[in-house]
């Protein structure tokens, strides 16, 4: 995959690698939004607008002052606006309030925006043709409520689900787990083999989340956007495991072991 | 002990590891949530919830995003309304109102999880028998107010004390301090020979009370996870004497001190 | 440039390095006042007043525990009570409100500081002659907007169009992006060399507002003072780049790069 | 002054290296109690609680979480709720309310508590005999406030004016800046001579006050307490000069170089 990680080119400036949206948090779960943003800025991403609670911000922008924020993101988006200048979405981390989801999807699928949907925002739903493409990222159980599939069989056959999956619905589906499969709607199949059982904590779903909205938003091919997300994402706790116990191993460690693992790789 | 301390199985994910309950923290004393909250996640618990205030959540969440929050969350209790999928809990850093604590004790020794029961919640009291294993913690002082022994002949003879309060109340009894003893209900008697004087500052008895609710949520042992708990709790403390001052180790350095500790013994 | 480095009298308090003005951050913005706080206190500032909402301080606070507040800060200038014993006051980051931005500019221009104008207090407007020196930190976006050049006009003759500037409203203008141009009204013009496409990310002007904000507070000679600042912030990116990927670089590690790059030109 | 700093005793308890009561910090000045706090808890405290606003409660628990608070602890002492179990208590840093520091004082004058006092509680006053020692660590400037003695007078003649003041008020009188001069009622006189101009930027008075706290909670002789305290504050600045610039520390690195600096010296 490294193959297609992209240089970053010296004239740039911040508008080259692209704003993104992220859709995440609630007052019950305000890490969520933290652990996706945290991984977001630390893959490069160019500008980022987290729409959450003002309490969620408040906790927030101590760690990443870094990001803007958008006060009631979410219902603002339920009411069609979506700021301006966007360049991907992110939608779903600590998300609890199906109605509000609901609303701000039926807003972003009319937009020309990626959207990755994560968590809090997959469920069992019927996703529509449109020129961008759709990101979903369920782990087994997860995947399980939006295919009616029960986890045991899913896992014994993880590759045709995902696959089915994706081309049926015209989403990328990244189905998460030991061995993270990414399908394709054309078919392209790829499988990770980065990772370990360190990342079976909870959060570390919300940073690969952060990751693949911020190498959206700045690479150009999307197919190796999404598999070089994944693979760095399991590379951090690859890397980790080199000198510490992966039960250690908490969320925001692999997002900050990130600049040192894509150094080889830039 | 040591031998005893489980591999991370590679095809884990975040459910294996189970889900933890905090109760701790209060306006006054949020820090003690914290401290637990990190100590848990450090020692590899698969999710973490933490019921406290929203005040508190909101001091928390900044530093440990991994965590969710149920806001006013020994209230619920109290109420009778214990989270779904927890595998252990633990209750009483931080926490000054008595009643309260009492109430939710009521409801969680219905329940069959295993309960971890800290300073603000230590006090003379009966334990009930029942399925799952009740783990006290108390320091020499909150020991002598549970027996009503005092502190000078606790210390002269803690593991007979601590063996007979196992044995008459049929919980396992974690008696802190220099050489802390661990006596079981059966008998069994352990005596830690990890730590240092660095450990006397406040919050590292909190620290500890985060990674039992760990190690008992992700261990399958009872015996070996509290046993373990206690190791290396005074383990990272020996590893900052290596380089560090005694009295310059706070009580989250601990924690933090964990992944490396840990590393030799996966 | 390092040449006019000045070494850290050794008799000195912190009123030698002087006390330093930011006006800056919002509610939906609260980083942008965090970054260039970070900035101007690694760089050597003697003492930072930082005027913010009270929602904005208390963000804060627990990050930069070495500044102090002015609730409301921005208001209250706009009122005509600039806090007193400032040495320089730099405005801008992460201000939304245009008419309170105009308020507090007519009265600072009224003061003998010399005044930092950057991020949303950039605009079209004419310069008052003054005594103190005002400096102007536009990205090219931003200096099209006060200039009404297009942008790739702007970068196909960034020297030309920034001394033009400077000499005509009497104003430093520091031109920034690659290869930053820092043009002084006199006509002298520096071009900076350090600096990478890491910095292509929300936040690094920021940094640089409150690293200028300290170099002036705290230094003799104005035109060393900026191209010192222009100059040590490029390195921080360019030492980070040695081990580090780019793209993972945050504006608060720019800042806490400081104290290392700076180490050789004491 | 090495000579005198205690072995941390291997069978102690928190109780041990007793509590210290922290009156600090307020809405406009948050920063100086959480800087008080880094130090006290970094130099071996046993407990630490602050008495501050629920607002600077806040922002600093996420930092400390070690300490515990009493919200409005400054008011509580006014109206003669000191805290129980207190071993010392300081005073002043980031406290503007001069009507209820000198409330505070006179309450706390009637106990037998040692008392630290700095910053916004320096002032023009006489000093009532009592049997725990009172410590006063103005700077030059708050020195000139208390005594009417010009600056340059005073720092023409550091060690005549600072024993003259310990005399005559029976105080402790530590006046700072380069060589820090402690001179005792008993007409003992130590000068420091470590620390550099690092430390000139604000809040570095404030990690000293912390320090001494922690000092006197858990040392034995006073003497050695008050210039340990001041010749470890030094030492970190000068630990800090080996590898980074002067400009770059701040006064809350002091505090996170203590566990090494203080390494040699257990
Ligand atoms: N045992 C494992 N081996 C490799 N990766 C894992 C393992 N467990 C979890 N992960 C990864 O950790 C993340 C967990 O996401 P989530 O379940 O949404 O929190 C996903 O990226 C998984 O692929
Ligand atoms: N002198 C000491 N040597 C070893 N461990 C200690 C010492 N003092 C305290 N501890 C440990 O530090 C923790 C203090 O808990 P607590 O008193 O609840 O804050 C317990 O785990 C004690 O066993
Ligand atoms: N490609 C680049 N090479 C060097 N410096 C850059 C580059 N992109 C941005 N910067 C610097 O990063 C900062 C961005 O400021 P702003 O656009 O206000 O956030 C300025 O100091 C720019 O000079
Ligand atoms: N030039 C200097 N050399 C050594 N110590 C200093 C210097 N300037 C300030 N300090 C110390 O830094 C602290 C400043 O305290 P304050 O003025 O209350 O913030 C005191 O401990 C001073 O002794
Ligand atoms: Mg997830
Ligand atoms: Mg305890
Ligand atoms: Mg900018
Ligand atoms: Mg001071």
């Amino acid at each position: 995959m490294k193959q297609t990680f992209q240089k970053r080119e010296q004239g740039a400036h911040k508008g080259t690698f692209g704003t993104g949206l992220l859709l995440a948090g609630s007052d019950e779960m305000p890490g969520s939004a933290l652990l996706a943003g945290i991984g977001a800025l630390r893959s490069g991403i160019g500008k980022l607008m987290i729409g959450t609670s003002r309490f969620v911000a408040g906790i927030l922008a101590g760690r990443i002052p870094e990001a803007m924020y958008a006060h009631d993101g979410l219902k603002k988006v339920v009411d069609g606006q979506v700021p301006k200048g966007m360049k991907a979405c992110a939608i779903g981390p600590g998300l609890p309030d199906q109605k509000a989801i609901e609303g701000a999807l039926q807003v972003l699928f009319q937009t020309d925006l990626p959207l990755i949907i994560d968590a809090g925002a997959l469920g069992e739903r019927q996703y529509p043709s449109r020129k961008a493409e759709i990101i979903l990222t369920p782990h087994p159980g997860e995947f399980s409520k939006m295919t009616g599939v029960p986890v045991p069989d899913i896992q014994k056959n993880r590759l045709h689900f995902a696959l089915k999956y994706a081309q049926e619905q015209g989403v990328i589906t990244v189905l998460k787990g030991r061995n993270t499969v990414i399908a394709f709607p054309d078919g392209d199949l790829f499988v990770n083999e980065t990772g370990n059982a360190g990342l079976a904590k909870g959060g570390t779903g919300d940073t690969l989340t952060g990751m693949l909205l911020a190498f959206i938003s700045s690479e150009k091919d999307i197919k190796s956007a999404v598999a070089n997300a994944v693979y760095f994402h399991g590379c951090c706790a690859d890397l980790w495991d080199k000198t510490k116990a992966q039960r250690g191993l908490l969320a925001s460690d692999v997002s900050e072991l990130l600049p040192e693992v894509m150094k080889n790789f830039e």
